[in-house]
């Protein structure tokens, strides 16, 4: 099979190049690069490029154009390119291709709060319909069918894989407080003064606080598609404030939320691992430990997001971690290839983290 | 004047060293060690021993028993040692010096609550009462007559300082989520494997969550202790959750606290920036900015704390940094010793934060 | 077939859990400890133990003893011990299995020169004879029948690689002056002062320079051989200078060596590239460039070797970068089992660096 | 006493302003940018301008351009700007103010070799034979009566430091060979990708080797000058390779010297200890130990330069580290205004590192 990975030479990029140089169903590599189409990986990557030498034959590794890429017709297209680009560059590649979609362009379905959230409405609403959001273990029915997969935001994928099941289970009591850790990858390949080393090393602090993240948009919709789903009422009220922390790679979910007075009977270290099993039990990919809060390293490189909580009273204290750039981008965009396409769904991926 | 140093060789020891080197009112250092005693400062720090060369006249530079330091008669000693053990071994000090002790040991008065949090009653209950708390922006007056000072923690302090005025002022309604991030320096030198270096860096995680921190109490009494004085009712409800964060020094605090439907109509920027101004006009080192959240390096190596905030509704989000070897500990403990011996307050000690 | 690690729980033993997590050839794990017998690997890394779940299901995971790992009867030995301990721990496995031993005990075949590296003479005399050097790509043929095989240290293979064909093509002039760089990682899992992060984060500098580091005369002594066998005469004088960076993995060699001047005419970019074209052409995991300078995170995790050079005169820079962990322990311990065994030499091994 | 910094937001400026803010001697602060005119210090970083704010009244802390620094006759005028615009920039202050030029304009004063490194002769030639270089404990009498001082680059004053007196006593035989290791702000505050948190952290590796750096002709002229001073003969043939490595600040330099035969029985550990007392005894600055490597931490933040070595038959091993922002930069900078105004030498300046 065929795979385009469009914005090859971004971060997500990158690590896509990576995770399909070992993916045993994918033989032909298209790596599509607007700035840099012309040169070739191995300027990027000597290592990579050595790693998809023989998934490069059509192309001899260069970097083609988005042109030149849709006429060689994958059968699936990694985008990895900027908010508010993608849906226009992904343009040739909607009828013949199954296309993953690592920004935010077809994340959120309603146009008023798109535009809220991004200052213009979505470029492409006649297919945002079309788009099954890609959070591969609470959407893995609709993804198999699916020929437009809008992949989540690192935030949301890490914030929502232990909240959902709680929300559904328990309902919520007034608000939800999210802290979330960010490494630095999380920003992409960008050179502004903020992201340099010496910014980032030995300095931390939260941006963006409370409600004014612009994905936080995307993570209550999918907490109110969550309530509403069982059956619940209102609206999710959610404080989400990221920090910026001085890691390459890694995102850590601090969650409190309060369960109502008429369900807090049943909470428990127990009953917690009861629901997560009924959730995630066959998932590779999710894994929980009452006993035990997880730590970034658990999934560094990995496909993996763990989970750990603790309970107080009637407050419940998730917390999560993931890297942000493989489940929280390039690993979940090759999760939800794998089940579209019928593969085992952890072909070309890992369950551990690196030492 | 003589300043006495016990436990010298710790990391908060040794940054007393740097900082009293400079503090022009400050003679003689008398560093003590009771694992080293006999070896020279050269041999722990050579930079440091320049510094403090012609400080150490009296013992040429040599590390101390605490025995001999006693006989120095240090007008002011420090005390730089581990909870549980540092009240017992400043018992030669209490009588002919001021004493600033920066452990647990006389941060609580309440021996129960001590007890509960340290695992064992406190050493000199005779000496609680006596011992006045450290915060110095809070406790200002009662630091100037004071002969045993209790020196803040690293958490209370960056928690507290943003906090207490807003409790006194608005109340609070519910509970209080506070997230901190720390610097790796904060669980002192202890060769410990979770301490090393391949253990922290590119790793982050969530530890001794909501209630179960040791220090949570120390905070919580502080907090009752100023809504009470400000004639409010009840007890505050804290969920204090500490996160490890690849960092030598620093920390920051991003607390969510709800404000009463009665006092929550004056909430606004411009009132908080009128509250800290009341409350902070007169010290150098608290400084607030309604526009702009603080980051760790704003601080680093001094002895500031930051305060940025964001208001959404009845919920305010408070965002503070310090150094947490520096106003979290021995610089706060220099500050102590220029209030109560009447020196300038900021003698010794710098305002900003290194590049 | 079964495989054994004796030290499991170490740095470089976690590392060959993972890889050998993702071998085709094994289908067993056995991961021993002394220290922590009798606990589950889950215990130690869950990502991991996830991993190699379906790999351990004789021992349902549980780290054993050494006597109880013995009894498996594993087809090979993983030995991730300390030096001057592995020879012994290693004594029941020497007659039935293939044993990789990762530590210095079978390096040096003169007893003499072991004991002043060392300071006490070589445990298993009987036994240093029968030991294969296991550097890949220069013994290949040796390890193929190899019983035991001495895994090669971290300097020596990054040192080694770019160097012998040099010195085996054009001889030296003088002295060999090889500056090294090191992670953290290098120094294994001690918890000790020196490798906690607030000593190792913003800091670097040399230890056990010129003559004085314990791997130096593994260097020279096959240095001394790679000469000889080139039928050149005289010893090589080898300076040997190690520094610590603040890497948690990675090492970067520089070295400079004056090419005779009866060979000087012959060297060249294009000899150079012919001559590792000549050495290297077949192996998967050395790679060299003569326009460009590697880097450490070209090969971050992966099992590589990335050479680069620049001449100026008669002297000639080498450059070269390996992962510690991996190509200058872990993974060239199973690179040397798959060579032994006959499978794929790439099985269980990455080619490119992380990013 | 007023002094202006050009360039005040890059990294070198933003030293300045926090010596300055500390500096007894210095009353008012002309902040200068180009790029930035207008706006406050308030506003790049708030803890600088309250340190500042007493120094600043004239200007109110705002940024001032070229022309309107020049009309406020500052005494003393730090030139932090980049190669080849300094010459330039500078213009309206040689005059009336004594300049203190941080780079590498008027280094070389032979144009031919200038023109060499640096890809175009240098601005001003006119002033070249002016420019006293301000490598403080060598040129101490000559820039007590500069006006344009040329301060020296962080590789030649750590590289040069410990090797000019060795190379004045003892001369040498055959190449020198230096390795350097470097901090990312040695690279200036541009956001380039090379300087990304992403890019560094976790990687390390060597650039621009042997002689092809481009201030390796500032290193070998000076040493050249050293030689000659000596009543030696010859040039010398300088191998300077430097890496990068994941320091925010901080310097290491490893150089390898043979001695020539009719010197080398006078090489001991007390003729190299006696030869630094010599040079170096009125010097805060310089430390030396014989028994100690030193480690770039020994002087994070401090003027310092700390020196260590290793003798092995005729070869000599230096080692020493500096802050490179400090003593590699603005440190020395104020450390060349002290000399030529007649301050105590150490005044605003610092000898111990940070932990």
């Amino acid at each position: 099979m065929k795979a385009a990975i469009l914005g090859a030479t971004g971060y997500t990029g990158m690590i896509l190049l990576r995770l399909l140089s070992e993916h045993p169903e994918i033989d032909e590599i298209i790596a599509v690069s607007s700035s840099r189409a012309g040169k070739s990986i191995k300027e990027i990557d000597p290592g990579v490029y050595t790693a998809v030498k023989n998934k490069t034959k059509l192309t001899g590794g260069e970097l083609l154009s988005v042109a030149e890429a849709a006429e060689m017709q994958p059968e699936v297209t990694f985008a990895a390119l900027p908010h508010l680009e993608s849906a226009k560059i992904c343009a040739p590649f909607f009828e013949k291709s199954v296309v993953i979609d690592l920004s935010a362009d077809f994340r959120i379905k309603d146009p008023l709060i798109f535009e809220k959230a991004y200052g213009q409405p979505p470029e492409r609403q006649d297919l945002l319909n079309k788009a099954v959001y890609g959070l591969c273990e609470i959407y893995h029915d609709e993804i198999k069918t699916a020929n437009l997969i809008s992949n989540p935001g690192c935030y949301p994928t890490a914030t929502m894989l232990p909240l959902i099941p709680v929300l559904k289970e328990f309902g919520v009591d007034g608000k939800i407080v999210v802290n979330a850790l960010s490494g630095v990858s999380g920003a992409g390949k960008k050179a502004v003064f903020n992201n340099l080393f010496v910014e980032r090393t030995e300095n931390c602090g939260a941006y963006a606080p409370a409600k004014s993240h612009r994905h936080q948009p995307e993570i209550k919709k999918e907490l109110d598609i969550a309530l509403k789903s069982a059956g619940r009422n209102g609206d999710v009220n959610l404080f989400f404030t990221p920090h910026l922390v001085p890691l390459k790679r890694g995102m850590e979910i601090t969650t409190i939320i309060d369960i109502p007075e008429e369900t807090a009977s049943r909470l428990s270290d127990e009953a917690l691992d009861k629901l997560y099993t009924k959730y995630y039990e066959d998932s590779s990919f999710v894994a929980w430990d009452s006993g035990r809060l997880p730590q970034t390293r658990d999934v560094w490189g990995s496909n993996s997001c763990r989970i750990g909580w603790k309970i107080e009273g009637r407050s419940l204290m998730l917390f999560s971690v993931i890297d942000n750039l493989v489940k929280g981008a390039s690993g979940q965009a090759v999760q939800n290839m794998n089940i579209r396409f019928g593969f085992k769904e952890t072909a070309g991926l890992r369950v551990y983290g690196e030492l």
